[in-house]
Order: structure tokens, then sequence, then C-alpha cells
């Protein structure tokens, strides 16, 4: 089995390399990992210097230290990062350099005994300056799944081959049984995008969720914009933002979010699960979160600053994705979030948004936190100004 | 074996952390390591939590990244590090916090078939802030050494149970067979630094290492101070800076050094070997450098810069130490260095100077590596400014 799990290692560092971030020579690569990644991050950091990569820099994630800090630290200490945590992500953006993220940093679940409002203020390791790095735009960057023992056993429990299992359905939505997945993932995207075209041109007021559990109301602004996980550099340097990815994704007007929420599938959240969320907006804002359990976590982080309780991203997914395919909760955010449609509480991607009157009003925060609102019954509906409801999405179709 | 493996990377961790470094809460952590070693740096994160760290920095060198740097970036790309390699060692300066290497960052050999002058160029996980650092003496540091199945590989080739018996000497060295490490590591310190307090008062002009090979003169400051591993902080915090240590150290005349040296043991710089060495002093300046195998790495770090070619320590080990005793040759810089006197080139220790006017005049560099003169074969005398001759050590034991 070893074997294969290398081999498999071997094609996605290349996929998400040569592909998802397309390095170029000489480009800083910060590589962002969990310690039980450790092969697959150093497959990917090898590649990257094979590719002429001038610096790799390696930031670890520890299931163990992350739970020895939030078990020991006290809290004004958890809050804490060093300046070089921010410097090591601020350098990328500087430099015009790559990013790659290899999720999850920590085993689902790892903290669950913990409390997890205090899990919840231990950005390690994140830094407050990710999103204002990706806003310059000028990183090619790609957040991908690495599986490890601990997660598969998560998704897959008491099965003896959960982890094989896992880099099978891994390998299958990163579409590495293509014979050449770049060329596999350029025609999806090509494909979304031409819906995200026409979303665009449709120029929506707002978009309407409705299914169980769900009666959410998200605005747009006149000028945002939707797009798949493929984009730009200010340099033109073309790279998928997620691999695996299927959404379309905007940025909505964080002042004018109404209704509530309940997320199809669980969260998870720096070692913490969430399970059963409802989340309840008034005027944009997060006035009311509850959950069946970790509820705490999402609230210590809604609480971390002025917009982290507003929304920063709406995302529609249709059932073409192979993630949704699989009918596995992956109990991991890139994952899920690819199966259903979703919002973001927290940081707005500045990218989405035409005009710069509307883009000085989208949302600003240190954080950026998926949660899955939409599965095949959640019906999606566009709003125009003039009131009139278009059909976006049925049972997971494209409806324009 | 597992299991007596991990409770002597607990004892281990526990000693660096609560004797060697003796951090203090609130205190922050440089944790540099290799991956190979990554259990025992999670050992000694988890113990600084504990024990009331603010935040542990993980800063970890993998054999597979350094080969691939070193096999695939431009001489100029290989020479880079990025700014927050720096500011990782400089904010513990500032903080006053503390720093644990554990050694050996590569496997002894890692990178023996690659361009040993393109290896010396690489200073990752290092940084020519670190000796800026300690010379701040705001800093409780300490090195260790850590096994790993390569390194014992290399020091036990083809014996079955060499990890086990690396280990076990290991445990030894550390006087981790005592009922009370700590509290064996002060009884040597304090046999140590009794003799470091006759051998400063003395105020020798220089000391005269003669041996087979070996006819070379080092020359002190008048204001030169010996002293153990053992020592403090501005702020008066006692830490031991390595562990083991044998070693009594002191800070040379950069331009008094002349004659030749044979190094009695193999050097292992950065994953390249050096053996047979042989360095030719004249006026303080290492004018001609050779060796059997690996002079090239060394050559490519004393052109570094104007000091990395001049002396910056001085030290004398007797037989007493554990080192010795084993007769094992480690190719690991920090044991051998204990088993043997040394000399090292580069940057000087400055709190082994008392007067300003020497210490201006201690060497300066961004290097420093330590290369062994002595075993007990080599006589040590002292050299008063008057000319006398004052045995220091003969077969390995003090004269005075």
């Amino acid at each position: 089995m070893l074997p294969r799990v290398d081999e498999r290692q071997q094609r996605l560092a290349e996929l998400i390399v040569g592909y998802g971030v397309d390095l170029r020579q000489g480009q800083d690569l910060l590589l962002v990992s969990s310690t039980a990644n450790l092969e697959l991050a150093r497959a990917v950091g090898v590649e990257a210097y094979r590719r002429g990569a001038r610096f790799v820099d390696l930031m670890l994630g520890d299931d163990q230290l992350k739970r020895a800090r939030v078990q020991h630290a006290s809290e004004d200490d958890l809050r804490y990062l060093p300046p070089a945590q921010a410097e090591r992500y601020l350098h990328i953006g500087r430099e015009h350099g790559a990013r790659i993220s290899i999720q999850p940093h920590f085993a689902p679940g790892a903290l669950s005994d913990l409390d997890p409002a205090r899990a919840g203020l231990d950005g390690y390791p994140g830094s407050d300056a990710l999103h204002e790095v990706i806003n310059l735009r000028t990183t090619n960057w790609c957040v991908i799944p690495g599986p490890t023992p601990a997660w598969a056993e998560a998704v897959f429990p008491g099965e003896d081959d959960a982890y094989e299992k896992l880099w099978e359905q891994m390998a299958w939505v990163c579409r590495l049984d293509s014979a050449d997945p770049p060329a596999a993932w350029r025609e999806r995207m090509d494909a979304l995008d031409a819906v995200a075209k026409r979303l665009t041109e449709r120029r929506f007021d707002a978009v309407h969720f409705e299914g169980p559990g769900t009666d959410l109301t998200v605005g747009l602004f006149p000028s945002s914009l939707w797009r798949s996980a493929r984009t730009t550099t200010v340099d033109g340097h073309v790279y998928q933002a997620n691999l695996p990815s299927e959404e379309l994704t905007s940025t909505p007007d964080p002042l004018r979010v109404d209704g509530v929420v309940r997320s199809t599938k669980p969260l998870e959240l720096s070692g913490t699960l969430i399970e059963g969320l409802v989340v309840r907006f008034e005027g944009g804002r997060a006035v009311q979160i509850d959950a069946d359990r970790g509820a705490e976590a999402l609230r210590a982080n809604a609480a971390r600053d002025e917009g982290a309780s507003r929304l920063g991203e709406v995302a529609l997914v249709d059932r073409e994705g192979r993630i949704g395919q699989t009918g596995t909760v992956f109990l991991n955010t890139l994952l899920d979030e690819n199966a259903a449609s979703h919002v973001a509480l927290g940081s707005a991607y500045l990218d989405l948004v035409e005009e710069e009157s509307d883009r000085g009003r989208a949302n600003e925060s240190a954080i950026h936190i998926d949660f899955m609102i939409g599965s095949d019954e959640i019906s999606v509906t566009g709003v125009t100004t003039g009131g009139e409801r278009v059909p976006v999405l049925r049972d997971g179709t494209w409806q324009l």
C-alpha cells in the first residue's frame, strides 16, 4: 500500500506545484502543513525546488503542540503570535511569491475535549496578515487536502482501510485518475467560468437560499463578480486557489444579509468539530450562533473583530462536482464546501468586486471561515433590483 | 524498544527545558530541529508549554528539502534566506526568550554526494543573526543532540541495534541514568568552573597545543576568561548552553594564532562530512584548509566573511568527561567537541572577554564552526606574557 500512496503523493505534489500555483523560477514558497502530512509537504517542497523555487519556508502545525498550548497558555498568551508569523506571510506578498496550504493543519476533532473558546484564540499556523496578502493579488496560492491516518479514521471510523479509502476518494476528486490532470481541471474551470459569466451579467441584487432549516438572503454589490477558483495575480499569473474546487464565488454586501442558515455539514475549525450549526443574521450581522456541539469556537472567532460576524463570501456549487458525488462528509471545509453552496464569515475577496466604490464596502476581518448552507435540497434564487426572482440552482443544476 | 525510547525522549525533554534553558513562565521558545527528530522536538515543545511558554516557534530542517535546494537552486538563490529567518532569531533576543537547538539538523553525510561548496552556501535553518543574538546575552539557550536512525547508522554502520546503542550512549553522556540529572550536571559544572577560575587567574598570553600533526599556538587577550557551558543572561538567568558539555571555553585573540592543527575527529558540517582536516594558521588567519574529504565545505564557510577564517573560540576538555569515555566518534560536533579540546572558526563569545578594550578586538563573523584538535595524546601548555610555559593538560588531566 505504501508505494501506491507515495506515488499518489508525488502526483498530487506535481499537480499542486505545476498546475495549482504554477510555480515560477525564482519564486519563494510559503508551505503550510501539518506535521502529520510531512511526507506530502516534503514532496511538494522538493517539487518546488525542482521547478526553481528560491526558498521554501516550511510552516508546520502539530496536534500535540497545539493541544499543549491550548491546555496551558493564558488567554492573553493564546492570542499572541510573534511578529515573524505575520512576516512570513507578508514576505510572500511583497516578493510576489507563492503559498501552498496542505489541509487539515490539525486532525479533525484533535481538540474536541478542550475548551473550544480557548482553542479558537490560537491562530497558529495562520496569521491576521493572510487576507491582506491575498487581497494584494501578488501571490499565486493554492489550498489542497492531504490525507492523514487520523483524518481518515474520523471520516471512516472503525474501517480498516480508512486511510486507503480516503486516498482513493482524494485522488478521484483531485482528478488524479485523469491521464492529464491539469487538462481535466482546465476543462472543468472553463465550464464553471461560462456559468460565472452569465451570473455576473445578471447583476443580481441578492441571492436567496431556501431549504430545510435555511431561509437566508445575501445581498450583493452592484459590481459583485462571480468567478471559479481559477484566477490571476496582478502580474497576470494564472493559478487555481483551491484544489479540488467546484465552486463559483462572489463577494456579498456585508450590511445586507438576513435570515437563518442551518449548516448542512459539520464544520472543522482548527481541531474543534462544530455540529448542527445554526446562524441567524440581522442587518448583515450574525446575531446568534448556536450548534449541537462546538458553537463556542465559532463564537470566539466571530467576536475577533468588527468584520468577523459579517459575511465575506458567498459561493454556489452544482451537482456536477465530484466532491458531492462521493456522498462523503470529509469533516474538512476545503472539501465539504465544494460539495455544497456556502457562505464565509470574515474577510472578503476584493477582486470579486469590480467598482472601487463597492470595494471599499466589502467586509474586512482577520478571519475567513466557510460554512455550508447548501445541498441538492437547497434552492438558490437570484433577486434583481426590481424584485424579480430568477432560479439559479434547482436540484443542484444551473438554471441559467 | 519504542516505549523505552519514548521515555528517554521525555526525560531528555524535561532535562533540556527544565535545567538546560530553565524555561520561565511567559517566555517565547525558538525550537530548531530536524524533521527526523520531530518526536523529540514535540516532547520539548509540549514540555515548554507545560512550563508556561507563551509561543513555541518550531523551525525544522529536512534532509530531502535541503538536498533538493542544494541540487537545484542557483548560487545566488542558495545564499538567500528570507527576512523572517533572521527575525525569528532576533525576536527571541529582543523578547529575552529561549532557544533550543536539537542537533543534528541534517543526517551525517546526507549531502555527501553533492557539491560541498554549494552545500556550504545554504544557511537554513541557521541565520547570520544567531551570533548577534547570542552576544546580546538576553537569551537562555541550549543545544542538545537528538538520536535518529540515520545518524545511528552513520555512527554504528551495519549494526542492527545502532539506534538503541546511540540512545544508550546518549542517555549516559546526558547523565539521564542519574536519579537527579540536573543535580548531576550542577556537580560537574561546579568542578569545571573551579578549574576555569584557576585558568582565568593565570592570565595566560597564549595556549600551545602539541601532538600528532598538531603544533598550534592560540593567543589570548589580557582579559580573556575561561568558563564552562553554564552561564547567565543579562537578567541573571542561569542556563547551560550545551547539553551534554564537558568543555572549558575562552575567547582567543583572532590576530595571534599560528601553526598547524590536524583535526582528531571527522567534522560534520550541514550534511557534509569533512575527514582528515588540516588547517594552517598565519597571523591568526586560516591560510590553508586541506582534508582527505569535504574540504570545500569548510573553505566555502571560511570565505563567507572577514572573520570566518579566524578563531572565535578555544576550548579545553579533560578525560573525566563522559563523552570521551565512550570512545565513540559521534560524527556530531556537539558531542565530539566535548570529547576533545577544540577551536572554532568565526564568531566569538563576547562574555568571555572582561575588558571593553579587548572585547572590541574579538572575532566577528556570521559563522561559528568548531573542530577538534585534542585527544589525550595532545598536551596543552599555558604560555605567560613572560614566556614561562605552564602545563595545563597532560594525558587529559588538569595540571593546575
